[in-house]
């Protein structure tokens, strides 16, 4: 019966759903998860790479991260091809922003343009909504360090700890029960693998298969900047949280 | 039968019904309660915040309640995003007006714009209806305090107390048997608080639970302003109205 | 079969009907009652109010009744946010005239623009028709006072007496039988009540109830203006027209 | 089988007809009778005005017979909405053409603009065929006097006597046997009525359900003009004509 | 099972047809004949009016005989109204070419563009073909005397003799073994007056039935002009050519 | 099956076909064989003519073969007025080079522009395929002689030998067989006609039934200029080759 | 049941899948195998040529490979004429950049912008996607040689080798197993040969089956260079390969 409903973001359904909307988040249920967990020290944002395609594809180019500015960065579940449109757009309205004001653009403003776009491909006929999911770290001088997530429907909250793409259920009620208010950075790493390593398919977690970013402040310079792991510091982190399984070494 | 006219905003059923714009409000329907109360001293709005989904959400920000200028506020149940753009809109038109007259915008004139934005999303092929109800609080110098309610056909209308979100034909049967001419502001918030609490789905009514804000004038500067309930305040009021139940405060 | 027909206001039916318009004067057909008689001292406009769901809301504010200009007040049957679109261009319409010609909109001038616009509704794809019927009271130097009623396919024509919404067939063959030329100011008044008093549902009518305004020159200044009858004048009305049922009295 | 062909305006039907046009002209059909007759002396337009309705309606305000410029008058059957667009459009045209050419527009001219924009509402995608058609009785230097029909597909012609709306073809067919060459302005007065009379549904005519309007010269100023006839003008001719019954005179 | 494919003039069908192309030559099928014939001295056009119908109507004006321009003239079988669209533009396009270069335009050239807006209406959504075929007859500097015919695909081609409307296939196949090299203008006359007698339905030819032009130079003036058959001259061409029956005599 | 994908040019089959686009090459499939044969001395077009329905149709004008600009023409199989529109397109193309360039346009710059165009109508909603399929043969400085096809899907490849229209397989696969490289432009003329005459229904081949152009040098001028072949040279060339049957000699 | 979702590009299916880009993608997986290697040394694309139906086609024009800038080639899989609408517009902003900053395009920038435009042609209403696949070889001062592959959602990575087109996956799996990082320029070569072996339908593999280009820097100038291999060069590098079957070398 929600078959008449369901083939537009245009119309609602007799109980007030948008079908269309729902789908598009299904699309985002089947991508690699994405975690994020808030710190007053920082920002960590942990994705799972999909390694098996990938033998031969470039690891170097993310599918799943980006920088917006030097003070925000964001995490992607969903369609890569749609995520680029909304990424280039944030990119350009940041860059403006900066022009403009001479000032980086508050992370909040930013993500709101992002949303107003997505929630417009919830209304206006002859769309679809864009499939995909964001999870946005980033500071600014009014609100410091800060952890967003948006869904396809262009709604979005701040969080300390949250999870987005597959198994992004079981991967916050880890949270829930784990987190605590005040962690300091490397907790905060350490949650956000452990809860990847709970909600991805693969038993055993491998430096390779993840991708870790973090957003801090610089302790020389006192900048903001987005500092991405290397496969030594992740290979470290796994050792410090138990996770490297002895397979991995072996194969490592 | 009603299957052959629902699809659309552009088609009447024979009954004379835009059945579109009832499913949008059937959207609203399951939306988290908002309460307001007018007095003569100001407006009262209260809503029910979702805790059990925020445990790790960044609780300062509210996805229920927003300024629109010094002298407007507004409550909000249904689609997030789609009051976002509204809000802003709401917004925009507030600074404009502001800064083309020197003098905030009267709180009607801006709930027409709002309306007739969301009136053309119900006339207009190819969109659908704004899933979101309104209650606005506000003051101007032609009508003093104020308090108007809309839904998503676009209708609005004056109200001295009033309830949108789930169960709110409930919340206006205790508001119409209540509410008596010059409420203070104090009972206004009492009343507020007391038709919540009887909405909500939850048995028991936690500080953490509610967000209530009031439009007042300011005793000492005379100026009009929005203030939010801080969590002293609502647990106070909670105690007063003899809602806090054993059970929150012990886990309080 | 007629559901082949019936569902854009871009096709004729077989028998040359356009069903969309005929649904849309459905819609009108359960709002509340609107009568207009016409006198040389006057034109009378008096609706019912649906005072059960008024309880709470703020009474000065009339979803029925609104002033376009000094010589122009009109009465709404149908979807108020249909109208408030209409009379919001009416308005328009009408100072802009005043402004480029430093006089008055002729009435019917004013008139014809909005069934204009109402007219394109019903014959553009993607558009439904508005869903309001209008009586219009004025005067103009041309043509003294006027009465016109329009419906939702832009059909409009000027009238001594008639009535739109709810038992609307019912008022007009009493208004037939009772109607005569030359009718004073007072009669046209008393006619407007009666006629309201056997089309309204319930048995009593009070004042709170109704909603009468009168088009009428002032004898002092000599202007046309548009004169709301205060609780007051409405009830010694009612009781002149013996229309004022013991209940009522109690009650009130 | 027409069904799969005639929602829309836009497809053949595989006789290679326009089935949206056809029932657009049905609904003229439904619409009260005009008689044109032409004579040297000049044109005779006659209507037949719905009195039953019309007994508190305005009886000056014609909603049949239209003034486009000093020289061309029109009646119409159908949908008066939609005349009222063609009949703006044309009484614009009419004055351009006087503004930019300092003379009036000749009338087969004015025709072809009205007509066109009918044809364009039977050929193009979302819209639907004007339910309208016309009679248009015009002088211009260099035909005379003229008599054009016109119907919803944008189809016109010149004719020496023609009718529209219900029991058409009976009226026709009446004309034919009737109509002579070089008919005195009388005459066509006489023949006018009396084909009206017969394609009425009432058994009786009486001048107040009559409209007779004739575009003609006058004796004096030798300017064209168009002169209505006055309720006596009517009655004299309707005993002249033999056809005014003895209850018209009783109840008139 | 063609069902699928009929109802847009965007769609093939899987055998590569265009249904809606086909339908609107229907139309014309429908119509009344018109016949062209070509000989060293001129063009001749002939169609067959219906005669029956036009009792009443001005018989001066043709509906199926138009000149484009002086040297230019055409015949039209199908919706009247449809080809007033494209004769204006063909008028007009004449007309502008003339302003333009100082000489009239190519035949070929202005029939090119005639047929590119009757294509691009049988390949953008949204639109239906023109139902209508024309014979255009001109003399350019270029090419001389020209005769071509045009069909609702926007297809055309140079014709010596041929024929559309109804029966269009039988006046062909008689053209293709009457028709000769080398006709005189006398006897292309005959020919376009046999070939039509044969077509129509009626079994008797008379002058009022008949409409009869010649694209021609002036003996004198040695210009081109188009000559239309006054009934005389149409009646003394019927006499020679035999076909002028005894009953036409009787009654004319 | 096929049938739900089948009916737009804006959707895949699941086994990633476009139908329209093959349907729109099945309506080129119904037209007259096009023929081309690259030689090192110029290129060789012939087409079939209908004859039959020709015989009084004016054979100067080719419905099947363009000159797009003196170094470029083009034979056509298809919707002549789908290809007239391209055709033009062509021309201007070819002229706006010249002009703004000072020197002819290369053959391959303007295929693919015409190709573009074709892609979009396969690819956009609301429009059809152009149901014609091209061969272009030109000459230009960089490329000296060449020979393409182009087909509705706006795919186009540089041909040797190649053959549209009916019966297309069999004439590729007889020219498979016999082109050889380093042809003289006789041998060109003779596999042309060779080929030409296996595809035809009519199973003898007359001078009337053929239309050839060849794109060459002029030996004198040295020029690139389209000679196209006269009756005489068609027959003799018929004769040398051993094609022109008895039947033909004598009904000729 | 997958139907209902499967017919346009702006709805999701409820499982979140897009059918149509998928479907598109299937017209991928019938073209002709494409194989792309990395190697430090340059970038090697390999492409299989559809021997049989080129007899006559003209070799020298490639379907598969295109030089879009000095630095960047690709390849193609998929219909050809969708991707000459991509790579034109590659062309295009490869210049437009070259112009405005007098440099050469980033490789990934260009790749962004086409995709760009696939991703809007599987997002908006009225469109299909593009049904094509690129290999994108190029090299740029930020990053040197670079390998892309994109597909018709959008969606690009970079890889070290890869293989579009039919037995895609069958390319993938032996270029896992054999791929090695460091591989000089002769063996990126050697891999792609073997790869495009195994893929293709036919058993042998000659020259004339194959076309292999190299995006390289030249030893003397030190530009970057695409070098399209030579009969001769593909010749040796299958002998050298041991893939130069015994009949090849036969029928060469």
């Amino acid at each position: 019966m929600s078959r008449r409903y369901d083939s537009r973001t245009t119309i609602f359904s007799p109980e007030g759903r948008l079908y269309q909307v729902e789908y598009a988040m299904e699309a985002i249920g089947h991508a690699g998860s994405c975690v994020g967990v808030f710190s007053n020290e920082g920002v960590v944002l942990a994705v799972e790479k999909k390694v098996t395609s990938k033998l031969l594809e470039v690891s170097d180019q993310s599918e799943k991260m980006y920088v917006i500015d030097k003070h925000i960065s964001c995490a992607v579940a969903g369609i890569t091809a749609d995520a680029n449109i909304l990424i280039n757009q944030a990119r350009l309205a940041a860059q403006r922003y900066r022009y403009q004001y001479q000032e980086p653009i508050p992370v909040e403003y930013l993500l709101q343009q992002v949303c107003d776009t997505k929630q417009g491909y919830t209304q206006f006929g002859g769309l679809r909504p864009f499939g995909v999911s964001f999870l946005f770290a980033g500071w600014d001088r009014h609100y410091g360090f800060q952890l967003y997530q948006s869904d396809p429907s262009g709604n979005y909250g701040g969080w300390k700890a949250t999870a987005i793409g597959s198994n992004s259920n079981a991967a916050q009620s880890i949270m829930k029960s784990d987190y605590k208010e005040g962690l300091s950075l490397k907790e905060a790493h350490e949650l956000a693998i452990k809860v990847l390593s709970k909600t991805m398919d693969s038993t055993t977690l491998a430096a390779d298969k993840l991708e870790v970013t973090t957003m801090l402040k610089n302790k020389e310079t006192n900048e903001v900047q987005v500092h991405r792991l290397r496969e030594k510091e992740l290979e470290s982190l796994l050792t410090t949280s138990g996770l490297l399984s002895a397979q991995t070494e072996t194969s490592g």
